[in-house]
């Protein structure tokens, strides 16, 4: 099996809190570090971007899901973009490619992605995501989800959820 | 134009509630009753079943959007099925085909309908969805929800949206 | 089951030949007609346009599954439009939705629907659409394309492949 | 820009023939030797498994984009799985994230797959698909279609196409 883990880190676009873009960089370099995949939704924007400088930074291999259809869309430290020119649609795409899914920070667009994670079986850590996110995923999904407060813990709650 | 006004009905399959079930069911009539096409997630489980079932009886236009390619897999009262293949990628395409969305329980799948109909700027009237959920997306999109009581409610909230 | 036949009819936008278009027109009459519902890739340009004209005129039902997320990029005679923002991946999803696909002339969106429809396994009536397409689908799936001469025989047709 | 060239070889699962199999292995290992990455339909049969494993042992990056939305239907040479769980209207979501698609071997999801990098703007590579299909596509898009008779003229031919 050649296949490597791969780790969908997913948060808001330009609606990011400046916490989330710390924490999503920190993500990026603590995945590139452990040898996972980093999975995004691509974009340069929010915490997409920020994961992905972070993974690359660190010699990441750094894998951006894109809504549009150009690969030129993706955010520059991609290194293989997925153009899906599905719109929100890729947001499945997304999740059910990941064997984690690390939300980090919470809009609409993660809200959605969270919700298909856990339908789909894929076990999702929350960082960042407020009260009323985490205690509603967790009432849907009580096993699936791990509520945690910085990414050093996202990254080992993600550790614990790999097969 | 010849496009009637579509109301997407969403709401859980094999985890619906007794209530949610009762208010499907007369939504369903509802919508028929006021000349609308019916949109629900097209299988014959739970809230789409009993939505699909009130409006059929009352006479209504029902399409399925169903997550397999097969459009034998609708509910018998669908008169038009749209057999997508895309699994829960067709939530999307159920938000962005209904002019107002109406959240009839809460679950994932309803869950990421929510999140997905509020990003493409559909509003959504909420029913039976609990208090964390209509807390969390009033939240994110605050003046694109509609927390509602009843059917009726929720079809007079709807009638207020169509533009 | 209140489930309707659906008779997808797909064909160049754009680069519609006036012969497409005549063809097209008295296709949505007759699919009218008959009857059943019509299922179209939903825009106002090309065979698109003249096969929901045609069906509208006769009082037929007409479902439009566009490549934009929103209903109103639908053509004028469309009556439920099925925005899927999917893109060119919505083709799938046309031919999924139809009992029988009836390609009237030809074009690179036609040729990929022949080829899903054919792979899906549904019937496909060839209007138009060639020696080399026919020749080559033929080949490909030789008991399932019927190639006609007349929109009253691919209507014909149509009628045999229906179960 | 960490972008890679992709190059997407599409090609028949089980309907492969012994010279398409061939082909694919030889595809996948000169790609590898390219430095670029390999996309594929990312399934265990037939074109899909040979190019994956002429790629894999030399040492090349192989990306899956499969129908399924289980990473574990991967062929297990796919280093990169992206589960879409679309069906067949993953065959956009191929040809959208390769620069240039090579068709290897014809069957009727590579037809699809060439009409819908056509449409996109994807320059193809025609290798063994038989005189009426590369007569069909020449037809419909003839500046973009590129019939080769070996592997590494195919290859050259992509050179030439990458920007």
């Amino acid at each position: 099996m050649a296949r490597k883990p791969v780790i969908g880190v997913m948060g808001p676009g330009a609606g990011a809190r400046r916490e989330d873009l710390e924490n999503a960089g920190l993500l990026g370099r603590l995945i590139a570090e452990a040898g996972w995949v980093l999975l995004s939704g691509g974009r340069a924007e929010g915490v997409m971007g920020a994961v992905n400088r972070g993974a690359a930074a660190a010699g990441g291999l750094t894998v951006g899901v894109i809504p549009s259809g150009d690969p030129d869309d993706a955010a520059p430290e991609v290194a293989i973009a997925i153009a899906t020119g599905l719109g929100s649609a890729r947001n499945n795409v997304n999740v059910l490619s990941s064997d984690v899914v690390i939300a980090c920070g919470i809009g609409l667009g993660t809200a959605s992605e969270i919700a298909l994670a856990l339908k789909a079986g894929r076990p999702v850590v929350m960082l960042g995501c407020g009260d009323l996110a985490t205690a509603l995923f967790d009432d849907l999904a009580p096993s699936w989800i791990t509520a945690v407060d910085t990414p050093e813990q996202a990254v080992d709650a993600a550790r614990g959820r790999l097969v």
